[in-house]
């Protein structure tokens, strides 16, 4: 398939199955000189560990990932960066007594359909366990915007029945609502809808199901100028990154869905000129034009649907061509809403298609040396 | 930039400014045996020419598409088709008299930012005069789906304040969906909300204003098995060739970002055994699992911006960085709702995105000979 | 087949047969703000044009370049600048008689076994006619390198059984080299050289046959740190290259084929200090260690097999495979010797592969900023 | 830098340095439905293990592989496919002695000038030890190939002055020329050349020097087919394989550089009927024409250097631009003849570049189905 590299000049390949000895990502075009280490990588793939809150599987990952490649004396050299993730708390006897039905809502079916064979221990291949390997390279990603003053925050602004509805960004910087993500055990940095969303959880897992979720991510300082025209606008990578995400079925920058019953009087952002420097008035587009960075925060939205694993009993059918009854296996640990735990990853994302835009900006202006 | 080529195994690139001698589009990578004409691309094109009613731009482009390579004895040979239309009809003058200003909801601030210069006749490359070039291409790729039995139609769903309010592909056929948007001169296959949509634009043009538009779009008989896993999903190509369409703001598969505010035991689609196959018994997903078809119609909407040039006055600022007013040019031609005429670019690209998961698909299972 | 594409960042795509309407060339990824124009691209061209002397084919091609796009008053955009040039003088009708025979040492049995059918005129896509595309390439490629002070020679050192027995770049500059090249009719810089093959051509044509010959080119004035390691060595992209010629059966760089040869301590090139500058005391490698350019003279060859096309019968079968005699049609046109008129070819790509390289190396080290 | 990746459906990516924790590869797009397990990885990479005989370095690596991923009950599921070698025997501190020095022949300048760091412990990145990597892989499409009939074998065919002056691949077959190359401890199937590349390696060792030499290969049984045009030929994939090798320094096919002083009606390769099939009578192109495969015997060869790490003192400078001498330090290990451990990369470089236009040639007809 050769499907399993994102990016072009910051490029990344991750492999390994959910249940299998380990799973790791290779970043290949990573700059020499940027500071790296073990626990830079460990402090983020920590935040989207299960186990942490009821909220959350209480699958116990310990998730040490170890740097195999790539730093010499503290710092990256240019060389392919190998991270490794050990499995380890993997239990697989359990998917023994549903590997012969499909399962609703998961890949197996698409799979078997297409390679007809699956790893069916935990999901395998298509278990949303791959994300941690995104975190890791997202980390070092993060690490190089960092060094630019370019930061990304990402958090939950609904589930279920229950929406946000401001949009942090224009009322709040960057270390603000960095703080509130940082203080939810949920990344919802909205108190008064984070105990909604907890309640609904709650009785979500009581009723044995689950609820979909809405993820909204922001990059400040952004310079103008990253992005490139036709097929690789910003936009359109970034579109392909969230939907690569396990679960995710959608995306939207700036007003989204909601510009297509907008006027047009409205929607422009117009010019200003402040300080001699000519800006935008307003952020309608989310921080893009023509595929290229404005210099305004640049704003996504990535809905989630509801984790496909429910404890409920759902009719289906064995591989062998049976209706059949499947039930979560007894034992079986999963997240009543995926889309908490696809914040750190969407911020991931985020910064692989910056860092990407970044450098392939290097090479579009003509100076003669 | 290197960014004007999409698809990896069939590859296009196009080039041409909107007011530049002409415009064209190099395929690679078309299967050999593929019966093609100039008149069958041309047939396409004409379907988004403006000027045809008075919901569209009046600017009168013809349009010609004059296949230059790659065909022999009527058929494809597997070399590259290089495809060119001549720009006719362009008018630049009046561009000169704007030239000096940023103009609002444009890309001519970002390209200036980006490359320090810019072909501001007509929106040079960052016009949607580029999307003929898809159109083309995408011709070419619904000729090679339609060989396979594979059919996709897009269609004006919504409009400004009018938003149509339940899924053709459940209730339809291809073919009756698509007498209906070839009979609406909007391309809208569902008549009340078409003339609903069509005195919306009509009070536009009077308020010298434009509207925003969803296309939502649907592809018939996709076999299970196209797309790849992880970052080279179906939806995750789809989204990125959705996103590359100017104007477009978002996207969303099956039910997309509703999907956020739902539950996971109505979200499911469980499956059920119909003549000894196994199929899905509903389609919410929308058509994949995973990043790979189910076998089900694959449906998605993108949301367009409001046309950005519209004939009020707006503020701006010059290029030297002064505050201004911006008005349309005298006989300068634009949509008030650009999202009428991406729908066949809308068509185009998801005809494309399908190919290339078809001729990637060729190589996942191993079979000795 | 999408085969057509050459290069990462600055990367070309090339189109059309041999007798069809036109050829072309897409470039994406040139940096915004160089100069060019069509005379810059013809200039180029002519120097492959046939017909200019006895030693070459009297086949007269007029090749008139033209830029279709990416240019604006007079500099590039950073958009895609595509690059027709009209086939005229095509004699299309003298393929008639050979149409249903192998031709020896051509592709149309390999074609044929691929695609399952070959455009016969003049051998369609498998002409020597697509290298013009190169060359107009080549021509903005050289033009970029040229403001950076990077200059490529190419030159015909052999052909046949007389061969050249000294390396140019060692004794001689490129303003000199380039001299002498200019002021021969077949690209050769060493006079005496030079006649031999003239007089041994005259004897091949007399002989209704055709000879071989090799090329050796030189950059002159790369600076250290252009090329990356592993798979995208400069040695190998130039070897991709220059294999990538019709003709063309091997590459080598440096001391070449010879190092096999040779011992350690003689091959080495030591490092001494000039100027308090570490610099190597003699150029072996040819230019590169390790994938990465040294600073010294980048100096390559490539060997060209004869021309397959001669006057006298050969042995073959015809598509139906039956045993045949074929010779060459009365009025075809062909060069005795195909080396003489890859010289340019070979610039051309040298140019390509390192703008290419150029570009990638802005990305490697990372400065805040 | 992003260039540690190799090809395009079957893509390789490696990483590691060689006095680092570890080494590996990653391999994407693997066909489902392969056996495959650690056994068959590590036959293969015990061919290039040092330590052997006295002809090659007496650095003992034991070189175990480890596949960490995309295998399911001994067969691959077309996940990808991570191999992990652990690096053991490790002694980096004689390393220390030599860190201020460049290292004539050796890549630690040109990194230096590139990326302002270099891991010096053992080479680092720029190692040999990386293309332990590329016969992990290389064994994957190994197996692929054999299921498909098509067997590579490449063996050492000169050293120094002695050079072989037969081709095998018109008197031996497959199995004859694999036999014979498993029976010599330096890869030389003929014994008369391999007893004196023996004395003469002997003598280089004795004399504190290093010898070139060359390596043949032969892929069989190849289809007519595969192999793509233009910029895809096979031969110039091939040609950018074997230059990516490390020490390399050329490449040809067929009658390769000998083409370039032949007469056309003697390179010429005619065609005759056999059995009612059409084939080539002759082998001179080398298995290829217009860059695909003509289902003759595939014929290259490559040089490579003498070893760069010589024992006698050589002239170089400190990275702060003096003048030094060199010499190994005590109890380092070298390869007298560098070309003797390439023998199996270059079987492995091969076998990747076949399987890669195998799956490429799966998508170049049209058939309705």
């Amino acid at each position: 398939m050769a499907s399993n590299s994102f990016g072009n000049l910051f490029k990344i390949t991750t492999w390994g199955e959910s249940h299998g000895k380990a799973i790791g990502v290779v970043i290949d075009g990573c700059p020499a000189g940027i500071s790296l280490n073990d626990e830079m990588i460990n402090l983020e793939l920590e935040r989207r560990i299960p186990g942490k809150t009821k909220y959350t599987s209480p699958r116990k990952e310990t998730d040490q990932a170890e740097i195999l490649s790539g730093i010499f004396e503290g710092k990256t050299t240019g060389a392919p960066i190998s991270i490794l993730i050990w499995n380890r708390d993997v239990q697989s006897s359990q998917y023994e007594s549903v590997k012969h039905l499909y399962k609703p809502g998961h890949a197996n079916y698409t799979y078997l359909n297409k390679y007809g064979c699956f790893d069916f221990r935990g999901g395998g291949r298509s278990s949303a366990r791959e994300t941690a390997c995104r975190v890791a390279a997202g980390a070092v990603a993060k690490q190089i915007l960092s060094d630019l003053g370019v930061d990304i925050v990402a958090y939950l602004s609904g589930a279920g029945s229950i929406q946000q509805d401001f949009l942090l960004s224009d009322v709040a910087t960057y270390q603000e609502i960095r703080g509130k993500v940082q203080g939810s055990s949920i990344f919802c940095p909205h108190q008064e809808t984070e105990s909604k969303i907890q309640a609904l959880i709650e009785e979500t897992i009581e009723a044995k199901d689950s609820i979909g979720g809405l993820i909204e991510a922001v990059a400040f300082n952004v310079p103008s100028g990253w992005g490139d025209p036709i097929y690789e606008k910003l936009e359109a990578n970034l579109a392909k990154a969230m939907l690569s995400i396990p679960a995710s079925k959608g995306f939207e920058i700036g007003c989204g869905f909601d510009s297509a019953s907008m006027r047009g009087s409205v929607h422009n952002d117009t010019y200003q000129v402040v300080d001699q420097t000519v800006e935008l008035s307003s952020n309608k587009a989310g921080g893009t034009l023509g595929g290229i960075s404005t210099g305004m925060p640049i704003v996504i939205r990535v809905p989630f649907k509801p984790t496909s694993s429910i404890a409920r009993e759902q009719n289906t059918a064995t591989l062998s061509g049976e209706a059949a009854k499947i039930s979560l296996p007894v034992g079986s640990r999963h997240d009543p809403c995926v889309a908490i735990r696809a914040v750190p990853v969407v911020e991931a994302m985020f910064a692989l298609v910056l860092v990407d835009a970044m450098l392939m900006n290097k090479s579009v202006i003509h100076v003669k040396t």
